[in-house]
């Protein structure tokens, strides 16, 4: 069967990714959870900005409209 | 079972959480509800720009579509 | 039962909210009606522009999409 | 029974509108009919910029997406 | 019955219409045909800028979610 | 029966076409496929900027929220 | 049968795309898999801006509704 992407998404279960957001901003973190609407749970997230680290953010809930792309490290 | 993003949500009830929407301003209250769309309800509300209190805002709704993260802090 | 974001909209009805827009214009005025895409109808309403009176609009139906937040007073 | 957002259209028809556009502009006219998605016909349309007439539209059709508010008279 | 705003469109098949674009632009031609989203079909359609004509563009289909009005003649 | 939109798209098929998007560019290309979202799908594609050619780009495909209009030549 | 737009994506497959985003940066790999949203994962993917190597981002997953468009190599 050929793969979907939500499968790439449920490989990277907690294991640490990238969320780049519409704003410019990167969120990185473990990926705890995501859903169709590619809403994504992270935690031990961190924000950086233009690859600088900006502020330690904990769990965080990033509602999926607001993401560009996931990649995985 | 595997988790999902608004179990996040879910364990966050009756919790602080910081809510940062499009516009770059930040709202932080206690989270009282939310549904799927992710339209927010927070108690003793305050909005935040840059990280300073700027106004207590009481009871408030956001409507999902406007957030891009909830924190938990 | 848990509550829904709806709810707080619900025990809202008849009183005065402030409603804030993606144009940076707040809308307050009494809650007459509300939808679930957060269609709101306001009764004797003013527009405020960083918070200052600007203009008394009577009924108004604002469409969901534009808003950001209802606070309650 | 409580009332809904539309029910407050529903009253308006025949009756003058203010339609604010996302646009900043604004028409003013006749409210002949609406639906669900607040896509709207005036009759008897003007067009105002900052509370001056711009021109004379007849019949319009205003597909709701680009409606901030409408307001009654 | 009440009529509903695309009525109005019925009404203007194989008559000349002005559609006003969120990008600023104007198209004028016979509107051949449309659907729910207002998806549009025009015939022998110019686009004008600021109300002067620019271009002789044939027959056009234009997207919906691009319209904020049509006006008719 | 009265025609619709997309009887405009299946004429224009295996024609060139211009596809106008919302960033001011324009692709011109042979018309393979095209669904309801408007997507689309060009052969022997050149894109061009104000009029004027800049790339080519083979086989394209182009999300359908993109495009603003396309026209038959 | 007539082709849809989703036969060209099908024929990519596990060969090099380039994927253009609405923030105008362009991301260059293998394309692993895709949906109906255009939700698009690629693998050995590279950033380009105006044409120019960025970074190396490995495999990458790509919310469907940041895309312009797909070009085949």
């Amino acid at each position: 069967m050929e793969s979907r992407p939500l499968d790439a998404l449920n490989q990277a279960r907690n294991q640490r990714v990238i969320v780049e957001l519409k704003n410019n901003k990167q969120l990185v973190g473990k990926l705890v959870s995501f859903d169709i609407h590619i809403n994504v749970v992270l935690d031990e997230c961190e924000e950086r900005v233009d690859g600088e680290m900006k502020r330690k953010l904990g769990t965080v809930f990033i509602r999926g409209d607001t993401i560009i792309l996931l990649s995985m490290e």
